[in-house]
């Protein structure tokens, strides 16, 4: 065997596998709903299942549909490759959490919305509405010495919490989509300096996902072990916290600990606060050694002797950006994705008729796919066109393409941009070598 | 604005972000374990829990730790690319599911692995361990007329059954993770075409899996709806069923229907049938109109005439197939993965100690990471190198590149083949042009 040539076997096996796809709205069901469902409070809920990008199943549980998935899938993997930034690797973890480990840390009767069940034997299980009791057992038998720190693992995956009132929503679930970051270090220092790396990593994945603007870095209280701990919040009218905005400091306050503050900024004293509602969409704690103390846990330093181990947790509600998303970016049409986010890059809308006009269409879309951008094609003949336009709006992808005759005859076509209605005719010739000069075509 | 600029915009934005990332060792926690754990008997559950890739809460119930996640990505990520050429879309079902949707197929008491439990307002749930009970009314909502069909679904995500005995691993797990495919048709005609076409998929999958030669279709009771179904079952020594091998067909006979059959292949009737233990990786079925006239679904046919819809399903356990690649696929030394879904594509291993050797070992690998080649570079100073060989045979990575002070001092490198031991000795120029000529440099 020429094992030089063997590397060739690796091509096209990498762990994340690229394979941007497009696809043929008439293959897609997305019979949009002309009413908003009427159990359905939230502007969220109301578009999400509207244009189908998700299903109620019951109060707090939704099923995903292709569009909604998308948009989970972009920006699940916008949080994984900050994760990746920070050197921390991917874990996958148990939904099925033994009472055994909730005793240990006394949390089995502390948390009120645990679900419960019972399995095999009688035995106590929970369903994880949090990883604490799994990661840190976990990580006790990895690390034994002070080589072995820092460590730290994120997960990307479903929670559940027994909400009395599910609501709002994407906003608050019975199951949702979480990460969770859970970091170890040998020292508070250590976790101090991972702590604001993590902090940083957060403003970047809110702005990657379009809410930087909305989105503030916010005071909230520390519980046992600092004097504040940090959330941050996305100011939404349906959002159920109260946060107070320094504009100053661009700094939020919660209004959980503004009482003591006397409607101060903490950090500039500034008095002149505005009172917002917001969404928590990220919080990050340093839980310094009370869980890794409730597993025993330790490590060896390098003269042998054994030490406490310091951790920090660092969750984000991928389910919840998405129901925030849409409570910041939408009109009395429907929902505007923000372009990093969209479930497709382009909304390619064809009113042809004529036979030589679809080929033209199709070699269009052909195209665009393969310079590997994500089409949503309308190539539905049965469907007026104004309903078609309604939908898209619905829909909300960032950009239109539009063929129709009239254009075609001219060999141009029109882009349309959702979120001001602008709208740009150019040569199709252009925009192929536009497209071709910025993304190569294939 | 200029909105053809404003095409700049989604570079980068694609759904499945392809970041591919390399490791340093000394950052995985990868120490391994020196013993078998003790309550593990399978060979899967021996080398996977040893390496690291797998961690055990309880029966049946496992952690997945970097390792293992990775490889897990890699299977899930193949099995979606098939799907995707089925023109299926993805979707994301809720595991809690009302007791309601399962009385009204008769299911609730009738799966005796259902996990249930209670939710707020003493409401019963069960926790999916398949999700027909969830998509039939969810498509029965999108379904109205002829137009509508066919529709076709996939997930791929956690599901729960609550065993007696939960064994072997991977193999036979009470959380575990698995991809469902959901055909809706008009006719069971179309239901039949898009069957076989599922069948060639899964051929498809278990190859770029590396299964090909030990998985075969396998004819099993059909049940009430048609003379056989088909099972691919991979062959292995701690598989659970048994399966009759025609060598003649590539055929497998499931022992359940082989009596009737009086140990003859029903296809050529051959009767030198080879007896064999397998593993059940995959089950294609047609379902028929069993679930949606449960949930009273139908579509209007051209004429407005109401009709029965047709269903398939179609299982592949991508955690299973973890385990299955794990019992075929090792020696005495540890795990041989095959390299299409091998956690890393090279284990590249520095015996340097001189900085100015390291020095190139470093630009070594940073210019097979540009190559998007995916490595895990093994730069712990602290273990000795008997100890990393061991290490590095147990995780089972296909091809070593391995960087000594004497190949070094030759410009060379030292290739290694996990498979055979097969070495080779390439200058370092070789194998960077020719790794330059295969995939680019960045």
């Amino acid at each position: 065997m020429n094992l030089l040539s063997y590397l060739q076997n690796f091509k096209n096996t990498s762990q994340q596998l690229s394979k941007v796809y497009s696809v043929r709205q008439s293959m897609l069901t997305t019979k949009i709903r002309k009413e908003s469902p009427k159990d359905e409070l939230s502007i969220n809920a109301r578009l999400l299942e509207r244009g189908n990008f998700i299903s109620k199943l019951m109060a707090g549980v939704y099923s995903y549909l292709p569009l909604g998935k998308r948009v989970l899938a972009k920006i699940e993997n916008i949080i994984r490759d900050e994760m990746n930034h920070l050197n921390a690797q991917e874990v996958l973890l148990p939904a099925l959490q033994p009472r055994e480990n909730w005793d240990q840390t006394g949390r089995w009767n502390e948390i009120d919305v645990l679900f419960k069940l019972k399995g095999i034997g009688n035995r106590d299980f929970a369903l994880g509405p949090t990883h604490e009791e799994i990661i840190t057992p976990l990580c006790g038998q990895l690390i034994h010495s002070y080589k072995d720190l820092p460590l730290s693992f994120y997960q990307i995956q479903t929670k559940f919490r027994n909400e009395t009132r599910a609501k709002s929503g994407l906003l608050r679930g019975r199951e949702f989509r979480m990460k969770d970051l859970y970091s170890f270090h040998a020292t508070s220092e250590d976790l101090d300096g991972y702590y604001d790396n993590v902090l940083q990593s957060y403003f970047k994945i809110f702005k990657r996902c379009g809410l930087e603007e909305v989105t503030y870095l916010t005071l909230a209280s520390g519980g046992t072990f600092s004097k504040y701990s940090h959330e941050f919040q996305t100011i939404t009218e349906s959002g159920e916290d109260i946060i107070y905005l320094c504009k100053k400091c661009n700094l939020g306050i919660n209004k959980e600990i503004i009482s003591e503050q006397r409607e101060m900024c903490p950090k500039c004293h500034n008095q002149k606060l505005s009172q917002e509602k917001a969404i928590e969409v990220g919080n990050i704690f340093k839980l310094m050694s009370r869980f890794s103390n409730a597993f025993k846990m330790s490590y060896h330093d390098a003269t042998g002797k054994e030490n406490n181990i310091f951790m920090g947790c660092y969750g984000i509600g991928s389910s919840r950006l998405i129901g925030a998303i849409v409570e910041t970016f939408h009109d009395r049409y429907g929902i505007i994705w923000p372009y990093q986010v969209s479930p497709f890059h382009i909304h390619l809308i064809s009113l042809c008729q004529k036979s030589e006009e679809w080929a033209q269409v199709e070699s269009i879309f052909e195209k665009l796919q393969n310079a590997s951008l994500e089409i949503l094609y309308d190539d539905r003949i049965d469907v007026s066109a104004g309903i078609r336009f309604g939908e898209s709006d619905l829909i909300g992808i960032p950009l239109k393409l539009i063929v129709s005759p009239k254009t075609l005859a001219q060999n141009s076509i029109e882009l349309k941009h959702r979120k001001t209605g602008e709208t740009q005719v150019v040569r199709i010739n252009d925009l192929l070598n536009f497209i071709e000069s910025c993304y190569g075509i294939g």
